[in-house]
């Protein structure tokens, strides 16, 4: 039963794949298979734990969502949740780094292949996007900014763990299209230039849904604004001779 | 006494530049001087309203700002602030739309003429950055997200008569410079051009500000990004044989 997990809940036996949601059985669950073998690795149950999180912090922001909230949705106990993860401040920060670990990881695997640099250049920046522009991270980041006074921290950790290694993880990507020969950055350094090539990709969506209200974008949209933002990025739009 | 005005403070008479803060004899000031011919002109009197709201609004946000401490630091009395601003919603707009109509036209008188293009661009990219990284508005922009919940209508006012305003401001002024052949920018439209090159500019800095509680940017390092800007979007960076 490859990528099944079968796990007691309240309401009797409940099969669910691992990216599935949990059934909501929360602490009775555990309590029950105390003493047999774990079926779930710890790493399988923190990935568990990150979704969840993910969920609660950016439907009901830092402040009001509670490590309760998190355990239930992702249907183990609290006693659990506490055991790999501390804190609530541990759990927001864990949940950004195993994000952005994904996405590093992903942008390195997409991006950096080929010697087609437009082509490669559109693929980071879609992974950018898709990163950045979905609805749960623009709500996510709305609600760090309205705790912002309460709690500095989150969006401090927020700006490094998240905003900032993007722009390095986009920075690593040109260095090497750099030493290639494929990219020329002349007086401006790749890490200035990688801010500035994410901001031309997700400053005006990110604000139209955050002040205008608007859905974010969907598949196709990132798609051709990735692709624009590519084209404009490598060749600029001096008239030539 | 031209660009002095002769004012009747609680504290007797006092004289302010047209750019000051008047004093802050308020409502009093206002009784005293009734039956004289009026010392200032309403547009005068608006200024000086949309300056102190902009402050009171950037240092304590939308929700908690009154319209006595608006009158208050305007050195008006609040009788007079609501025969000129009906209510604060459209003290809010009309302050936003005030900034933006001199936003505008600066931008058109500094950046359009001659024919060198990227000091042309480097001189519109420096009145974008000096507009909407300025300490203030920055401020001003966080505390509107933080209240968006409850007041909706203020975050679509910033957005489209700040936010976007500024993106036409920039696509007019491309638009301009494509009629003039000095640009090209074949698929993309001068709007999304216009909002990438805003992004490219702005995106880090805020960020840098709202989350990382960093200093605003000084005048030198927005002249160094507005260079590095416009060189970026002019020339891009492929490497070209």
């Amino acid at each position: 039963m490859t990528g099944v997990i079968l796990k007691h809940g309240s309401d009797g036996m409940t099969a669910t794949t691992k990216q599935g949601r949990a059934d909501k059985g929360g602490a009775g669950a555990e309590r029950r298979s105390r003493g047999r073998p774990p079926l779930r690795s710890d790493e399988e149950t923190r990935a568990l734990i990150y979704e969840a999180a993910r969920s609660e912090f950016a439907a009901s922001g830092f402040a009001a969502t509670s490590i309760d909230d998190v355990a239930r949705r992702a249907g183990i106990s609290t006693k659990t949740l506490y055991r790999l993860v501390p804190s609530k401040q541990a759990l927001f920060e864990g949940m950004v780094v195993d994000k952005m670990d994904r996405f590093a990881s992903g942008v390195r695997l997409r991006a950096c292949d080929g010697s087609n640099i437009k082509a490669a250049l559109r693929e980071a920046c879609l992974a950018c996007a898709e990163l950045i522009l979905d609805g749960e991270v623009i709500a996510l980041q709305r609600l760090i900014l309205a705790d912002s006074d309460k709690f500095p921290d989150i969006a401090e950790t927020f700006y490094k763990n998240a905003m900032r290694r993007t722009v390095s993880t986009l920075a690593n990507w040109l260095r090497t299209q750099q030493g290639r020969g494929l990219i020329r950055l002349r007086e401006i350094d790749p890490e200035t230039a990688a801010g500035m090539l994410l901001g031309m990709l997700i400053l005006e969506p990110q604000r139209a849904v955050i002040f205008g209200r608007q859905a974010p974008p969907d598949r196709a949209e990132l798609e051709r604004r990735s692709e624009a933002c590519a084209t404009l990025f490598l060749e600029g739009c001096a008239a030539r001779p």
